[in-house]
């Protein structure tokens, strides 16, 4: 009464916000459904996206929810995507500082590093709604956020502009609550996400530019 | 810059095994996101299934991971489904005992109703390769579960009978890893949720045999 091998493919935590968690999709699978389906088909995948959460959110509950999900000596992996949400305004001012937001994501690749966790991180996608100034946040964002990354030696991938001027994007969230796509929005992001290096990335073994668990 | 008002129905965390993970779908949605599409397209879901999780697993976690999902005030909701990994046996007995799954089960429903949340059981999936021992397990937990799902007044989905017998789930999981279905199994899965009470339940307002927010 065993269990055969199978679906013993990297298991990966994805943490984030609405946008990870592919609110809006009819399907209910996000872009993340869609990159594991077109890239991973062998992967384990944990759905960590809650709607609203800042990254000083996802940072609180991370290591909790991924230590329920790691496997010991398995291929663990994690992807972040945040950001969107930091930039709202609250009280005239957004949510979380640009540099908190830095700083946050350094400690949750810091944190990935320390647990031998691959780690990739998606850049923001635009809020629709948010206006121009909540996207000039985010265009401040995705440089650093990618300074960052590639200091740590982790693939970032840039959505943020592409998805602003994307019509299917924007149609569709404009069409829904103002922020959130359907599946062909959630589609668009998938394609940047597997053509921005999760392709490689999510292949056995450590990606090529990710660390993976033999570093630990 | 304020996100308008939208996918404003239940929020729905779905805690359990890797049968509420959709392992080995290749869509990555598994019956969670068939039964959302057909039945709640409004709905804020979190897919919390682990794979190999036992109920007293599910139920360590459960409160933290819930806990940041809830949105005080609107109307959160809980589908659990457990037991399928406490039947399977460890050195020879099994991993959680008969009447350790139905206290875990209780506890879990006790802990939602504490804390104003609706919520629906779905029963144990059947394990093909698990063998004769595991499904008689299983057929003696069903009865216990609907009975004390009936006693706190929460909807019980009986589906291990069904998928017992049906061609596509078992075929599917023999050509995988012998325990987990293709996209055929999970659709097949997730009409017997849908039909079971699902549908009625996910409506507006608190289902027709499950508890709502109101009742805090």
């Amino acid at each position: 009464m065993t269990i055969r091998t199978g679906f013993d493919g990297p298991r990966i935590c994805f943490l984030g916000d609405s946008f990870v968690q592919g609110l809006g999709d009819p399907e209910f699978r996000g872009w993340v459904g869609r990159v594991l389906q077109a890239a991973a088909p062998g992967a384990t995948a944990f759905n960590l996206g809650v709607r609203r959460d800042s990254s000083a959110q996802v940072l609180r509950r991370c290591w909790p929810e991924v230590g329920a999900r790691v496997l010991p000596g398995a291929d663990n992996r994690l992807v972040v995507s945040v950001g969107a949400n930091d930039a709202m305004e609250e009280a005239g001012v957004p949510r979380v500082a640009h540099h908190d937001t830095l700083a946050n994501l350094a400690a949750l690749l810091d944190g990935a590093r320390k647990r031998g966790l691959g780690a990739l991180v998606v850049g923001p996608p635009p809020v629709v709604c948010g206006g121009a100034a909540h996207l000039d946040r985010l265009r401040a964002l995705v440089p650093a956020m990618a300074g960052l990354c590639a200091d740590a030696g982790v693939p970032f991938v840039d959505v943020t502009g592409a998805l602003a001027g994307d019509p299917v994007w924007t149609a569709e969230a404009r069409a829904g609550d103002g922020a959130h796509p359907g599946a062909g929005g959630y589609g668009r992001l998938a394609e940047l996400v597997l053509a921005g290096g999760f392709r490689a990335w999510a292949g056995p073994g450590p990606g090529p530019d990710g660390f993976g668990p033999e570093r630990t």
